[in-house]
C-alpha cells in the first residue's frame, strides 16, 4: 500500500484538528469526511474546499476505496461504528475514550485481531514531548523507583449530560499513567458529587491501587474557577512536575534524593527529603496530533503496534468503568 | 480573675510561638514553661530571660498558682496531660489535633463540662484573615449555595513515624471545613500509600461526604516537590480560591454564576459556568496565633465558647479517625 | 459604496492575519493579495483557494477595481508604496510603524488630506479589550490623575538588521501611550546597546517627557531569556497592571489611594501609598485585528477618523525618530 | 586582638538586624548601642536585656574600649560620624549608601588608609547566595561574555523627603553590578519624575555606560502596585534571571547560545537566540547579614580587604551622584 485512504467520521469539536493533521500526514489521503449534520459538512468544505463529504456514514464505512476510518463521534456510538468498520475490513482509530464499556472494547479488540487490522485510540498526550520526556526519564532510571502519580485536571466547563467528568477528562491522565507505569493496577476507589441532580458527577476523585507501594490519584472537575493541568510524577530520586498550563516550561525535574539523618534525629523521623537543583529541559516542538496520525498510518502500513494501542484504550476504559461502579457504591474498592 | 496565669507544656517546634503570643496577650501572664528536656528549657530562657521553667510537668499541672495549661506536646500525650490538668481544675488548650482518638476527645469534653473549664484546640487557621473572609462570604450569602470544598496541602516533608500525613497536615483543612460548613458529614473515604513500609502513609487522599449534594476532598502529601497550600471553596454564584503561598493576594473571589443556555444548546449540555470578574480583597493584618491566644484567655474569663472549641476539635478527630479506618479497609466508606 | 475592494500587499509574517480578518470583515472583499515572492503567493492560495494574487505590485496599486490598499511590507518601503497608492486615489492602511521618518509620515498625511482618503496605521493594540478597558478607566476618572506609564516588552528574538529594537517592539507601547495620554510629550531620552557591532541596538531604553509631572518609560529587548509584556499605568487613586502574558487575567486594577500620615510620621515621610483591594475585570472577547479591519472599512465608507489614525501613526514615528537621535547622541534630550 | 568590641550607632529600621547579627558573630562583642532616641534604646533593651546603651554618640565614638563602629543612621550623617570614628582610631562599617557625596566618600577612604583601619559598607546583597552564585557563573565563564545587566526594583513605598528613589533603592543593584562587572563604567544617563513637587524623584531610570559593548540599566520606583525585584544578567552563552521575590527558586539559568542561521535567513537576520534548557541551582542557606558581619570582623582582625570594601561603596556613590546630576540636566550623559 503506497497511500492510505482515510475517512473521518464526525466533524464536531475535534474533527477539524483530525482533518488538518491527517491531510498533512505522509502517505495519507483524506478521502471523505462524514457527519450526520449537513451544516458541519458545509463548515468542513469552507475550511477545505474540494473535500469530499457525506452524510451517509454506512456507505462511507463500506466504501471499498477507503482503507481506514477515524471515528470522532460521541463515545456511546464508538462501538457500533467501529464494529461495522472492522467487519468491513477497515483499520480503525477511535477518539478517547475507546468505548463506553469494557465489554465493547474487548469485542472490538477481538474483531481487530481476527481481521488483522489496526485498532488504535487517539490518546494524543502519549505523543506530546512532555509525556515522552517523562517516559524517557523513567525508562533511563533517572527518577529512580516510580512511587506515585498525582494528576489534577480541573476547570470551569460545560456540564455534560451523557458522561461524568471522569469519562470526559480523566482518559488523558489515565492513558498517561498506563503509558508510564509498566505494571497493571489491581483496583480503584472513586468518589464524586453531582450538582445537577441527574447523577452525572461534575467533580470526581479517583484512586488507582497497585500490588506494590505505588499509587495514582486523579482530581477531575468541571466546577473549578482555576484551570489546572498538573501532574506530579514521583520517583525516589527525582520528581517531575508536568504543568501543561505553562507555555514553555512544562516539565520541571526536581532532585529530591533521600537524605539519611543521624541516629539521634532518626528517633523522631525515618526519612527526610531535600529539594536540590531543578532542571527544566528544552522539549522538542511539533504537534502531538501529527505524531498520533503518523503512528496510525505507519501501523496500517507496517503492522507495527502503535503507541496508543488498543491495550492502552482497554486499560483506560477498565479504570473508568470500575471508577463509575465505585462512585455508585460509595467509594468501595472495585477490583480490576 | 484579673489576670490568667498560664503554663505552657512543650517547648519544641511550636512552643516558642505560643510563648511569644501568650506573653503579648492582654490579661495573661506566662507563669511557667515546662518541658522534659533541659536543653529546650535553656533555649527558652535564652529567648526570654527571667522566664520560669520546669522539667516536672506534673508539679506544673498541679501548681495552684496556675489557671490554665497550654499543651504543645506530641499528640499521643495529649489525653493524659489534658485529663490531669482538667482534673486539677485547669483550663486547657491543646495543640491540633486535639487527641489521638475520638474516645479520648469525648472523655476530655465530658471532664471539661463537669469541671466547668474551657477546653479548646489550637486550630490557628480559624483565626486567619483569609478563613475569616471566606466565612463571611458564605454567611452573607455572596457565594450562593456552598457546593464543594477541595484542599491540597502538599510539600516535601519529614516522614514521621507516629502519625500519618493526614493526622499531620489535614487538621488545618478539616477544621476550616468544619468552621465553614454548618452541617455535619455522614461518612468518609480515604486512600493512601506508605513508601517506607511502616504502615504510616506519606501520601493520602480523603473524601468527606454529606447528606446533601456537598462534598469535601483533601490531598495531603509529604512527598511533593512543590509546596502547595490551595483551597477551592465553591458556591453556585461565586467560587473562592485560597492560595496560602501567595504573600499578599491569598484570597481570590471568582464570579462564576450559572449561565442558562438556549434550548438547542441544552440538548447537549445542562449547565454552563462562566468566569466573570475576579476580586482580590484587602485582608486585615495581624497574627492568627495572637487571635487564638486572646480567644482562649477571653473564654477563661467570660465563659464564652471559643471559635476553636472542643466541638471543632472533636469533629476534626472524628474525621481523622474514620479516615484511618477507611485507608486500612481499602477506601471503604466509614460512617461517622 | 456598498462594498470595499481591498488589496493586501505583502504576505509575510503578518499578511495571513490581515487576509483572514479582511476576508471576514463586513462590506469588504479581498480583491487581490500581492507579494514579490511567488512562493508567498502560493502559500496564500493554499490557505485561500480562489484568491486572486499578483507579483506586479504597481499594477495592483493602479487597478481601478481596488478601493483600498493594506501595506504589510518592510517599513522602509512604506512611504513609496503608500504615496503611489494615495496618488492613485486609494485609501491606505499601513503596518506599524507608519514610516521610517517623520518627514515621510507628514508627506503621506498631506497627500491623504489633499485626496480626501483614509490613511491609517495598524496599531492593533488600540483595538484590544485590555487597552480599551484602561482607556475607559482613565476617561471615567477612576484611576485619578494619570501619573506615569512604564512598559517592558522583552524577549529572546531575532536580531534584525534594518531597524533597532525600538522600531521593532516599541510602536505597540508608544501607540498605547499616545492613545491613553491626551497631551503630547515635549522630549525624549534614549540609551541602548548593540551587541552585534552593526549599530543596530538589540536592547534600548526610552524615556518620554511631558510638560507636567507625567513620565513614560519603555524597556525593549531582543536579548531577554524571559518573555515579558507588562505595562504599569499609574494614577493617583488606582494603578493598572496590564500583563499580556496572562491568558485571562490581563488587567489588574489596584486600589492605591494615598494615605495621609500623622504629623509626627510626616517628619520623615511625605506621602504613603497602601495597596487595597485588587479587581480583575472580565474583558470582552473578540480579535483585535477584526476591530482594526472594521474601523478601516468604516472610515472609508463614512469618512470618520479611525482610532488608529495617521495622528497616532505620526506621533509614534516622532518619538521613534527622536529616540534614535538620542541614542546616537549618548542619551541627550531630544525635543519633539 | 582576640575579640572585637563593637558599637552600633542607630537603632532604627535596620539597627535590630545589625545587633542580632553582630551579637551572633564569632570574635565579636556588641559593647554599646547608641541612638539619640531614648525610646529606641528602650526598644533595644526590651529585645536584648543587659545590653549597654547610650544617647551620647560622641562619647561612644571616643570610648577606648570600643574597636569598631557600625553606623546605621541617615545617609547625610554618615560622613561626620565616620570621620570622627576613623580619627578616633576605630574601624568603621557604614550602612548603604556609603555617603551622600563622592567627595565625602573619598575623604573617608583617605582617612581609613592613613589610620590603617577597615572602612566597609553594608552592601548586604554581596553576601547573598544568589549574587555569589551569579558571580561564580561569570568567573567560571559559563555565561560567556557578560553583555548586559538589567535591574528592576519597584514597589509601593514611602516617599522619602531627603533622598530620591535611586539613593534609596539602587545602591543594592549598583553594588551588585560593581561586584559582577570587572571594568568601571564611563558615564551615566538618568531620568525621573517627582509626583510630590519637592524635587525628590519617586520614579527614576538609570543607564550606566561602559567603554565596551556592555550596558546596565536600573528601574526604581516607590509608586508601583507590584513589588518586583528582578535582575537579568546576560551573557552570550547563558542568561541568568535573579527573581528575589521567589521564595526558593531565586536564580534561573537559561541556556541561550547563539544559533547561526542559513545564509538565506541571514539576509534578514544576523543573530538568532534560542532558549534551551533551564537550570535552577540549589542555593546555600544562611543569612547574608551574618556573612557581612563576619567579613567586617575578619577584616579588622586580619587586615584583609572585605568584599563590600570602600571601593564598592565609592563606586556606588559615584554612580548615584552622577545620576542625580543627569536627572537634573534632563538625562544628559554625565562622565564618571
Amino acid at each position: 500500500m503506497s497511500q492510505v485512504n482515510c475517512a473521518i467520521i464526525g466533524f464536531g469539536y475535534w474533527g477539524p484538528n483530525l482533518v488538518r493533521n491527517f491531510a498533512a500526514a505522509a502517505d495519507c489521503h483524506v478521502h471523505t469526511v462524514a457527519d450526520l449534520s449537513p451544516e458541519r459538512l458545509a463548515a468542513a468544505t469552507r475550511l477545505y474546499p474540494g473535500l469530499h463529504t457525506s452524510t451517509d456514514i454506512d456507505a462511507v464505512i463500506h466504501d471499498t476505496a477507503i482503507d481506514c476510518v477515524v471515528i470522532a463521534t460521541p463515545v456511546f456510538t464508538h462501538f457500533d461504528l467501529a464494529k461495522k468498520a472492522l467487519n468491513a475490513g477497515k483499520h480503525v482509530l477511535l477518539e478517547k475514550p475507546m468505548t463506553d464499556t469494557v465489554a465493547h472494547a474487548e469485542e472490538l479488540i477481538e474483531l481487530a485481531i481476527r481481521h488483522g487490522k489496526t485498532l488504535m485510540v487517539d490518546h494524543t498526550f502519549l505523543y506530546t514531548p512532555s509525556v515522552r520526556k517523562i517516559k524517557a526519564l523513567i525508562e533511563e532510571g533517572s527518577i529512580g523507583k516510580f512511587k506515585y502519580f498525582d494528576s489534577t485536571r480541573i476547570n470551569l466547563g460545560l456540564i455534560q449530560q451523557d458522561v461524568n467528568v471522569l469519562w470526559d477528562l480523566a482518559p488523558h491522565d489515565i492513558s498517561i499513567l498506563d503509558f508510564l507505569e509498566p505494571t497493571l493496577p489491581i483496583s480503584v476507589n472513586a468518589t464524586g458529587v453531582s450538582h445537577i441532580h441527574n447523577g452525572i458527577e461534575n467533580i470526581a476523585y479517583l484512586s488507582v491501587n497497585y500490588q506494590h507501594d505505588f499509587m495514582a490519584h486523579f482530581n477531575c472537575s468541571w466546577s473549578s474557577p482555576l484551570k489546572i493541568r498538573m501532574m506530579l510524577v514521583g520517583g525516589d530520586h527525582k520528581m517531575v512536575v508536568f504543568n501543561d498550563m505553562e507555555p514553555t516550561e512544562k516539565i520541571k525535574i526536581y532532585d529530591t534524593a533521600h537524605s539519611v539523618r543521624t541516629p539521634e534525629e532518626k528517633q523522631r523521623i525515618l526519612v527526610d527529603y531535600r529539594v536540590g537543583d531543578v532542571y527544566i529541559p528544552k522539549l522538542e516542538g511539533g504537534e502531538a496530533l501529527a505524531g498520533m496520525a503518523k503512528d496510525f498510518i505507519q501501523s496500517i502500513m507496517t503492522g507495527k503496534e502503535p503507541v496508543a494501542s488498543y491495550r492502552s484504550g482497554l486499560n483506560t476504559v477498565k479504570i473508568l468503568e470500575a471508577a463509575q461502579h465505585s462512585i455508585k457504591q460509595q467509594g468501595k474498592e472495585i477490583k480490576l
